[in-house]
């Protein structure tokens, strides 16, 4: 059966390709969000995409998708650090969850290094730009092959 | 002359019932909101409960029913440990303030320990679920006659 | 069936209504044990009250009522913060514990924000003055009910 | 040339005049704006002020001025010490930043103390009043100035 | 009028003059007794003398004084650097209290350095063996005079 | 010579057997003073047993004690973590002393890691149960044969 | 009636325009100080300016213009994170003051980012090279003509 | 031209399938290898795969591989939170590195929490088990033809 | 059945009875080994005894000896406080392991005081020269009886 | 023999008197220095009393008199907290040295409650505004006559 | 052509030989100098040598010689721990800059661990009594030369 | 009579001159033994070097020339800052010993500041590469010539 993966930008992730291209680099949210669907069609996922800068709408998305979704591929942004919150609605709608960056988190100012969400996700994968989010949708791919397999 | 209430519930309470029932119990919000209902009415007070994700609109609706409230009764969520500027709009609009919790927040993880918004409130009631609420009603009745008798 | 309840009051509680009565209130200590009485009454429970300002006694005591006691209502007091033993007794004895406080612990002093019950405890209730002991009451009525029904 | 400066009000700024007047100072914030714009145009800029308790919607609006603005001038209120989101957006798009405070935060609650916001702005004026955001105004031009002329 | 003193010692100071003499000397509690009562007599004050190694009993032996007592000399030992209860207990009966040790804390381990009760004395003597207690007790004079002359 | 050795129970061991088995195994007290006494005669030394809920009643005894006792074998219960007193009592008397604890303590709460006793034993033994005083038996036997050696 | 405004250059500042200008920038001392003396004539205030490197230095000037000045405007260099002396000066003398630094200090280390002098100053400014002392003596004269409208 | 890519299992991977299988999986080291193998000549990537339980071993093998590989993919296991010395080996020999994980690090105890390692890596996968490494050798893949596009 | 049990002796070790005897006593490993070495035999088990300086060979032997060994008794000497690695070895052959420690590691430096083995071990023994071992023996003999009985 | 005290104020104690008499009180420097005069004529000492802002003054003169002191009464003022140099001073002379504080410093601020110089004096007399020195001058006295019995 | 290095002694250095000479020698400061200007003649370079126990004359002494010396040796003494000041004097003369202490401060109290000048400095001996600066000589030799091969 | 000195260089140093040339300089270890040697030779000094990356085998080596050795020269590397066991080593065989760092480890990151063998060696040479090593030849051979002197 098809499986159905939601992908959540977090703040500030609209401004891709213009923002500090040397740390975030030079695609638009635009370009990554099309190598998303391709590596979803090649796992045969169906995809839903969005951003906010809103902590309320990201929590609000993840409610509204939480019937729909198999999984979730999340990019924090800022709010990795600081939303108990956000965090909470992952634990309540208990959907297997993977964190993406496209920086190295853990080598850069001190406040980025702890994730109050990776402590209730699956994995995270972090450092790789573009290549971040599509090594995710392989992640979640597998992930949800392997909890069929043992269901 | 009769008392009016305002009960804010924060991120994540919309999914009660649903979420992770051996923390928050079964009951959904809207059960809980009757509830509220009723306790409030016993004590003869006016009441408006309304929900919300985002800090934002907590904040909004806070400054709102500013003129209108004569206690609050909030239940932060994730943002009691996060949001200086909740806590600053209850100072703000200075209200006696009541925080409750489903859960017992001091047995829990360590960033659910400290709560930005009891430092401001009148008390805290934490740990009876459903009951934590009505408890807060019949707090805040109790304060507000308090406050007429020696006012 | 008729429930039982013990009330411990902690430290220097003894000296009620004579002690910093803008942060304590002026009710004597008897006066707000009549209050918890008429309380228990009306939820229809047994009432033992007891106040020692020794944490060994609190302890021995604890331990004595253990098999009559259905429910546990403590003010700890300054050992709120400090006894390990008095925890300990608490998980060893394990009835239903409720931590009770006068004033709201939550805006005081650094060395009086963490206790070391509430992490042991049902619930919390910190801030109304004598109205605590009777929310509580209520609140310990709540539990053993919740309890017998799911029994 | 004409500059364009764009002014952000943090949470809760829409209530002063009546929130915490012997910290915050009399004027309302139409007053405090009435001002604003009358020292900018005494430093011939163009001005645009806007005020939101959401963090996200300072973040969108940051986001939609970063063409127009030639600087920013931002009072993050309870924001400045929980958001690296806004502080993200800040960095991205990359316009000269003062940060405003009417009350001089390295007095108050530690909670208050360290800005997140500082460590990516030009500087920090604090503790004047009204007076906080008309030196602001003169410190943007200022800046605005002398970029020009090394320019 | 003659002024009452009431002095308390703390834990394991029965011992003196067989504990650990290279830090608090060679003289028994009962020879520093005796110089504490010549020196009340100098100042023309009653003195009650008292010890326990039961935090309890200090709080209790405070209560039963505190009618009777103008002033506190207390070396509460130990408790000094762990009891709030005892801590409360001074601020409830409203005393003025020095605190007094016979070796200098400042320069012990560091569990030893912080003292919770210097926080509510008026003052502290630490480090002059048994002359602290004289000391303790012309202080204790000149504090009451001072506030008699005010009165 | 025969040895002399005081057993001390500190808090909450009055329960064994009740409180905690999947913790403290499923001896009662008297079982385990039973085993002590044996192991204590096969080491052909004298033994005293007691046990308390007070922190004050355990530096008494201590004091009692001290004349009669070669070593003491002591299980400070909660205690160890926070009683400067009881450290200072142990100090003072000057008996080899040796720390007991039922369960291992390094690997439970963080509250329960670091003890003060420790500080001013010879050495600790924990995590062996019942076994961890007959453990401490021996120990006691070996030390104080080593001192008559060495002596 | 014209006003008096003392202006303190703490250590290093004597190096101005030497010293690491890519952070403090070109203008020498003597320059600044030209400016500092147009603009408070522009303000109508007369000016006392000096510098030292001595911590004491900085002290007996601050209190031998006492009485003289009616404001202080002080960069304390390295002194703003180590000198208590300095702070208490300040307290003592009892001026309205102002805390100034040429750049961001909060922007820089870690042992820079906490100024013991701005917790009792009316106000920082911090980040605007030479343009910091122009804002600053603007917000003097605005402090003292609020005070003597309010007088 | 093809690509030359060194994997450094370190200390207790060798128990790979026989260690707590509720947290590292049930597959060998062996079968990983495998596994590896094949995504990286999938990737027409040459491999060399080496497992060690000593830090120096592993250091020594970085060393020796220097001038071979073009990219390194290592679990350090428990050295990624103690080892300077291997941290400084990856900086040594300057190969794009990648840090795996089996399990998701960021949830564990909080001594797992923080890398040493990560922070010199290009990028870390974490919680994936056997997953992370195939995903981790088209993180490098990618990685490689990125640089040689731009070189 | 007879028990086998693996003692390991970690870092310097080798060099007893030259090393600071005051600390460590004078009797050198082979004295020490010689009297493991009876007392396994008194206790019915078959012992294996080795040292190493390496932490890595020390996991290496672990998991040699992970079939063969119904117990381990380790001094892992100053890797007690920074081997998560060996701790790690520890988890994974899942065999009861007792820490032993010649001297009192809870009153030496600040570095010594925190184990990371014993948060994994059955017990801890601590402070006992040669004699630790002798205990750590019949300790282990008593663990494996009781699991014996209850199996 | 006459002995001879050195009486060191440190800084801002110039001001005493002019200074918030709420917390030094109303006596003025030279009515305290009179009042030390007395007390150490009463003693039988010679006195020199100085008074410095500067750190290097302090320092300079206490090493001009360690030849001539026989004991040294110091009010370091804010340099207690922060000055190692001074303390240096204090242990290269080694003469017995008192601190004295007009107020409870252990009830102010927190950057306040640590003295770097109490932990090289023999005591601390803290809180007891002009007789603080008064009570200094006696248990120097007491120190000395002590020392010169025991030589 | 000849190198010019500037030697300061910083706070209580010239009581060498008198002070604490198991930690800092027998040899008075002016033995010191009299090996240093041999040193310096060793290496031809031509030297100044200067003390103070003030910071400020410190900072003034180096700002002195800013354009004549081409190396700083400095002992700060108690400023090593202590003086931002005296750091950002050294970094805003930019001279090559080697730190010397007498003792190992690495080996004493926690407050003199941490150098805020070893920070700033090119390197720093320590531990070698008087030959401390006899290295220090040498290493800023090798330095100058280094940097003149490399001009 | 010839002094023997051993050289040990820790983890990483195999690589110098090739590793990170902006911090660790161009020299070879090669080049830097022959430097050493020719420093030994003018010191008349026997010199032994060795180098490993194993903990283990550093340990090792140190035990195996501990009778041949008058003084040990280390550098560390990455084990300064998290070895243990090489710090026992170093207390166990008793050989005077300086710490050699190539780079100013006071001036890198937090991790590297803090050197857990510096604790226990004599003194400590940072910061001036190659030259490191031979000033510490010079320093080694004072020491061992100012114990023979005093021998």
């Amino acid at each position: 059966m098809t499986k159905r993966i939601l992908i959540l930008h977090g703040p500030n992730l609209n401004l891709l390709g213009k923002r500090e291209p040397h740390i975030y680099g030079l695609d638009s949210l635009e370009t990554i969000n099309e190598a998303i669907r391709i590596a979803a069609e090649e796992e045969e996922m169906e995809v839903e995409i969005l951003q906010s800068n809103h902590e309320g709408e990201l929590i609000d998305t993840l409610h509204r998708f939480s019937a729909w979704a198999d999984a979730l591929l999340i990019n924090p942004g800022g709010y990795s650090h600081t939303s108990i919150a956000l965090r909470d609605a992952i634990v309540a709608v208990g959907i297997p969850t993977i964190e993406i960056h496209l920086s190295n988190i853990h080598k850069r100012e001190e406040c980025r290094r702890h994730s109050l969400i990776a402590e209730v996700a699956s994995g995270q994968i972090s450092g790789f730009g573009k290549q971040s989010y599509i090594l995710g949708i392989k992640a979640a791919s597998w992930l949800l092959k392997e909890r069929g397999a043992s269901g």
